[in-house]
């Protein structure tokens, strides 16, 4: 009898941000194939008889194609084994679900999406950042800097003006070249002071948070991977130690990159009027 | 001393899809605040000396203000006490997170947000949709249909021709009136044989999915509350036997309304044939 394969998000980082049944399924699972991203502290979750892969784009001297994950999670399947494909976040946001998902179907593999929470919310929970506002933003939109290779040629993918928008909150996933998205941003309409806020791996101890804006993007040092980029006014909503003062900090001043976690934080007083108008 | 609140996040309904943290802290505060679509499962896993109240805005015969929200969390806290404030779903996504953390940051109350899987996430892989995808969708837009009263008046905010675009998903929250959203959506530019799919309770026991169109949507069945209406051409990619064919189904055959559950999907062989060109 075949084994079952299982789409498993781990989060943006923090082990305590898996959901119940990642963890049910890790302890039990008899293989592991698992994204570079994946924090240890979580690979230690499974089973001490689970064979663990690590499947990443940068796992160690080698690349795994999509193409040899596609054929591990079949292989071990159709060999009668559980398996826990582990991506950081959510599987269905920029993972590769559903390619892997038509190799599971075509195959006839029983499988199963279980969801995590993706990196967006994660970071901008530890910047304290809303990312919906009646009164500010009342949409928002994931997008990728850094697009794989073997994408659709198509004009309309690149064209980000439909997103310049005061009224939205942007958040982008592997936000790449600093220069090249800024430019980007723009080209597509965001006014230069538009504020920003580089979040590098969130949720973790490691966590940095680093306040710009569209202008200062360019100067922004580059922070450990994974990072995620939020974009609009709700970003002035954020901890004011952290984020809200973005003009009056030197984007090279390495000082001044904050170092903050949610237990960190001061909650200073937070008046009416420093609302955005 | 001060108790602290914590903006914690339930996930889209399954209680598995908790996070061990919000587990760990529902298991520890003194207070539970609810929104009125946290399910009981959920609710039961709170320490039984727990004072558990539902704040939500169907809760009974009395509707609790924002106000009132706010007054309880801080005085909760300014009494020492620890409280979780529930929301279903992620706190930072359409829940009015935004206005409670000024409030506690106003009365100099410790807080923390506790990240949750968004009920987008939940339904997209409860109807095995994938959100994005390197041939067919670059971009996530999360939208609400149905807006909080005391919104900005902003001549942008419900211009959607922005989304229109093939290379995007478009999720709509709390989807309202559907031949209304329908007009909506035409006038924004989204092709009549859009496909659509409406996920109702989803990850729950009674979720139900139903497969339309742009042009099909008011025909549609009322589902229960909560419901989510994903748009975009990753919807044709869902389970063949629940979305897949929207032209062949009667939208007001109640039989075809399909009642799905991750474990009860077949899993038909999918060819590379079915992909959209």
């Amino acid at each position: 009898m075949n084994g079952k394969v299982y789409l498993v998000g781990a989060g943006p980082g923090d082990p305590e941000l898996l959901t119940l049944k990642a963890l049910r399924l890790l302890r039990t699972a008899d293989v592991v194939l698992h994204d570079d991203l994946v924090p240890q502290e979580i690979l230690k979750l499974a089973s001490p008889r689970a064979e663990v892969q690590n499947v990443g784009k940068r796992a160690g001297s080698k690349t795994v194609s999509q193409e040899d994950i596609n054929f591990l999670m079949v292989a071990h399947a159709a060999a009668g084994l559980n398996v826990v494909r582990l991506k950081s976040g959510d599987p269905l946001i920029f993972g590769r679900a559903g390619e892997e998902i038509e190799a599971l179907r075509r195959s006839n593999i029983a499988y199963e999406i279980v969801s995590g929470v993706t990196s967006a919310l994660g970071a901008a929970a530890a910047a304290g950042i809303p990312l919906t506002h009646r009164q500010i933003s009342s949409t928002l939109i994931l997008a990728a800097g850094h697009r794989a290779p073997g994408k659709n040629k198509n004009r309309d993918e690149d064209d980000w003006s439909k997103f310049a928008s005061t009224e939205s909150t942007l958040i982008v996933y592997m936000p790449g070249n600093y220069a090249e998205l800024a430019a980007k941003l723009k080209d597509a309409g965001f006014a230069a002071d538009t504020p920003c806020a580089i979040i590098s791996k969130a949720t973790t101890p490691e966590q940095r948070i680093h306040p710009t804006t569209v202008a200062d993007l360019p100067l922004a040092p580059r922070l450990a991977a994974p990072t995620l980029l939020v974009i609009g006014e709700v970003v002035r909503l954020a901890e004011r130690n952290s984020v809200s003062k973005p003009a009056t900090i030197s984007a090279l001043e390495p000082a001044l990159v904050g170092a903050t976690s949610p237990e960190s934080y001061s909650h200073e007083i937070f008046t009416q009027e420093e609302l955005p108008a």
